[in-house]
Order: structure tokens, then sequence, then C-alpha cells
């Protein structure tokens, strides 16, 4: 018999979020603390918050099938080791599934934050009857997860899925991953404020400078919702522009992968309708016609617990499945 | 104990080329004949040239494991019904299979071209080695065929690969699929000429007319080839240009499936080295680093023969596979 809990954990730069949740993947209990500074201090941190959760719950480590932890950065799955996080210091190899196991007897499983997403969406949120998913989160970076399917597809190295590196135009801005015209270069949450800065010189009808006292500096991607909101014609033309970027790079993943559904989250994608509509249309008018009709691009359902849930549900599926195969 | 041969059809619009191959996909004798005209003359046809086969090699039906059939257009292979051939005159929804089977009574399977090219060099090709494999076809068209873990990957509606419809440009010419600055609107065969006449008319330097005979309605890709093995700059030139729209297509294609292998086959790939060298190149610079040390761009092994191997090796798992559910 299945034990009747789970732990996800959800390590942002930031926020730790931590919860027990029921093998359904409902959140049970939950506790968010602020992300400690240096490796040693976070290592300690998370199994500090594991056991309050389990003591606030009264529930015994006996009765935990698993924890999973997700994360942001180059993860090894496989031997559950971060290689890299570059919002918190020294984390570079660090053996988190090996630490969390020996210090509190309970398997563990690690993984990629957007892959964490990605499950939890397949289990729990907007893909429970699909198979083949391509979940992107729109937000400082541009994150990808595919699950093909049913499960999460990693690549030869582990590295799959870095859908804001696919290069929209054959020349262009050259990008942090060192390649060149990556849609993250384009849509990136400071590509976003940027382009909105230089077309406030040009344009002055937008209700924007007033919305931010005058400081264009306090310009965020909420700010220019908020304008498109508002009707202005700046806002909306950005959320465009927006739109028109990202469909290219979906027109692409879906001729090639052909997945019957496209999940997208993150803070950007908080935008709704006013990216959402143009995104729709644009990517449709490049397809094939008849995958046009089939493909659906809908709004993440998970949002800020998106984390805690697909990491809980990976944590699950993936120890009892090997514990099935002893 | 399974039967010692196999069958492989490749039925292509000019010619119908049919082998009895062992079971390791070595060719033990072919015959190639010219495509006939309309659905029933080639439905006959393919019939009569396996029992030719069968008869010049002194095989019995029952020696023989499975025929495999490829074919360029839609396929549903998992019924074995050819969807739409643009080639030759009443080829919609044929039930190839079900015929073949009725017929030789043989098990028989039916896949798309490049799908059958791509598992041909899985198995008996450049990608003996690797799971992970996306292969392209540089033709009239640019056809795709993706290999994941070991097994072709077809996608919701059995659509996935169609690597010559990735954008390479948030904008560009119209595409014949509907979309828009496509791949293929770019470096397909007709596209790779149109490029090298209208250069022609800018750059008077250039061997290409000579080659012709002052006739540029005689430039094809070999001329262009030819041109360049001359020294030819302005067609070196536009070996580079063609390289420069993969590359970009390639990027995205690496960073979001993270293959260790990519395959390149078709008359066009045919440029060798003036292509193959600034592709991998180009495509290095727009990769992640740490990918761009493990990737192998490669041209395909079995030219030619690709779909007679491809397809026989093809029936051969799948037919062996589904006997073993039984």
């Amino acid at each position: 018999m299945n034990k009747p809990f789970l732990i996800g954990v959800d390590l942002g730069g930031t926020n730790l979020k931590t919860a027990l949740l029921d093998l359904d993947g409902k959140i049970l209990e939950k506790i968010v603390v602020n992300t400690g500074k240096g490796k040693d201090i976070v290592l300690k941190q998370i199994v500090d918050v594991i056991e309050n959760l389990l003591n606030k719950t009264g529930k015994k480590k006996s009765e935990i099938t698993g924890i999973g932890i997700g994360t942001p950065g180059l993860v090894d799955s496989e031997k559950g080791i971060i290689r890299g996080l570059t919002n918190i210091k020294g984390f570079e190899n660090v053996h988190m599934k090996e630490y969390v196991e020996s210090t509190l007897d309970i398997p563990t499983s690690v993984d990629n934050d957007v892959n964490v997403m990605a499950y939890g969406e397949l289990k729990c949120g907007a893909g429970k009857n699909a198979i083949n998913i391509v979940c992107l989160t729109l937000g400082t970076g541009v994150g990808g997860g595919i699950i093909i399917d049913g499960k999460i597809y990693r690549g030869s190295s582990l590295s799959a899925g870095e859908i804001g590196h696919i290069p929209v135009n054959v020349d262009g801005p050259k990008c942090i991953c060192g390649g060149r015209a990556c849609l993250e270069s384009y849509i990136g949450r400071d590509r976003i404020i940027k382009r909105t800065v230089e077309k406030l010189t040009h344009e002055k009808e937008s209700i924007i400078p007033k919305l931010v006292g005058g400081d264009l500096k306090k310009v965020t991607p909420k700010v220019v919702y908020e304008a498109a909101a508002m009707g202005d014609m700046l806002a909306i033309e950005i959320w465009k522009e927006t739109a028109q970027y990202l469909a290219t790079a979906l027109a692409g993943i879906i001729n090639v992968l052909n997945p019957e559904l496209i999940v997208i989250g993150g803070g950007v994608a908080n935008a709704g309708k006013y990216l959402f509509d143009p995104l729709r249309n644009m990517t449709k008018e490049r397809i094939f016609p008849f995958l046009a009709e089939k493909i659906q691009i809908v709004h993440a359902q998970l949002g800020e617990e998106a984390g805690i849930i697909g990491s809980a549900m990976m944590a699950k599926d993936s120890i009892i499945a090997s514990s099935k195969s002893f």
C-alpha cells in the first residue's frame, strides 16, 4: 500500500515554498519562507522546513511516499544533482537528493522547475487529458518543458526544452546563451520593458508614463498589462509584438513536435487576452491548417503552486516506478 | 524463429524501387521500375514487382518476415493508409497495408519516406549508436524525421517532423504550407536556384552562366555545387546563405530537442563541405556551448537506398513487435 502523503518543495531564489500534499496533488498545508543565502544555509533550511511541516501536521516520515524538489537552473534529474543555480551563491554540483535522503530518510527526486511545472499541469492542471504537451514559462527568461507520451522528455544530455533559445530570426540581437535572435532576447521580461520604453520615446499618447508617476524605470510587464486593460494602444501593440515573436517559435514547435496542447505560465503570461488572443491567431496562421484546427494554446492552471504540486507528483510517480523495478 | 528475409519498397513519383534484404538490412537483390500512372496501376505494380522479386531470387512467401513500404506524403502509419500523395494521381486514402496483405499474405507496414529514411539511418547508417536523432532531407522540399529513444516520434496527429516548416524569421515569404518564412521557403530546391539566378543578375564574375551554356533556366543545385568546387565565389556564397538558414532552424531544434545527432540527406546535401562546413560552424555558434561540444551533424550514409533499407527495417521491427504482443 502506498504511503498517503507527499512533500513538494519549490526552491526559488526569493522564496522557499514547501507543502504537504495528498497523493492526488491536493495541498493540505503550506509553509513559505525567504530563501536563505548560501548553499549550506539553504540545504539546512530545506530539511528544517520539512521537519516543521511534519510537526505542524502531525505526520510521521513513514507516512510520506516521497519528497519532490523543483528548482531553476541545470539539474541532473537522474542523479538528483543541481549542476548550477544562478540565484543562490555556491549552488554548483550540489547532491541534493543524496543530502535530503540521508538526512530525512525519505525518497527524494529533484528536477528543473519548468519540467516540474509541466508535470504538474499534466497531472493536475491544464494537461490532464493530453499525452504530448509543450509548456512554457514567460518571466525573466523563457523556460520550457516537453511532455512526450505522458513523460518528461529530457534529451540526450538532460537539457531538452530550452524554448527560450529557439532563434526567431536569421539575424538579430546577441543572446545571453551565446546564440543570436533567440526568443528570450525579444520577449524576456527586460526586453518587454525595453521595447515599451523605446516606443514611449516616439509615441506620446500612452497612459504608461502616468501609471509609473513619470519614472520609466518603474515600467514592468504588469504596468504594460494594466495599460492595455485601460485601452492604451501602445501597450496593446507591445503585447501584439510579443505575441508575434512567440507565435514564430510556437509555429516551429507545433509543426515539428505536433503536440495537442501548449500550456503557457509565468508572470508575463498574466497579460491574459492581450497576449493570448493575438498569439492564438498568429500561431494558427503559421502552422498546417489541419493542425490549426486541433492545437490548444492555454494559460497554465496551477499558477504559483505549479512548483509544489508538480514536484510532489513527480516524486510520487518516479519513486513508485523505481520501487516497482526492485 | 524469424523468417530470414525482408522486402523493402520505396514508392516515389518517378521510380518504384523494390528489394529483397536479409534481417540485417543488407540488400540481396533489387528491382527498379518507372512508377506507373494512376492508383490502380501502381497498386498492381507493387504486388507484381514483389512477386517478380520472389521468383527471381527463388524465395517463398513463407520466408519473408514482412514488407515495408515508404512513400512521400501524408501516411497514417498505424493503419497503413496513404492519406495523400501529390506525385501520383488518385492516391488519396489508399489502404495500402490492407491491399498488400490481402493480396500477398505477407505482413506489411507503410510509412512516410523521411521517417523510413530516419529509421534506416538509425538501424544501418549514420545513427547506429544514437538514441535521439533528427533527420532531414534536402530536396524539392525539406523533410524531417525524429527518432526519440530509438523510435520514430510521430506526434499527436501523426504529423510530427515537419522541419521544413520551422519559421526562421518573424516575417518573410509566404510558404506553400500556408505559413510564412518557413525554412523550406528559403532552401527548397527552387529557392536555391532562384537565389542563384538573382545573384547572377548583379554579379558578373561567376562561372555558372558558362556551366549552363548561357541558359540560366538550366541552373540546378548540382551546377551550383560544381561551380563551388571550381572555387566560384558566388556559388560558395549561395551555400553559405543556405547554411545560415538551415543553422537557424537547427539551433532551435538542438536547443529544444537536445538530440545527439543530426543526419542530413537528399540531393541538395550532395553539396558536401560547401554546405556542411559553414552549417556546422554556424549551428554551433548559436546553441549552448556545452551542446556545441557534443552535437554531431553528419551526411546521411544510405543515400539512394535509404528508402528500401529503412522501410524493410521498419517492417521487421514493427511486425516482430506486434507478433510478440499476441
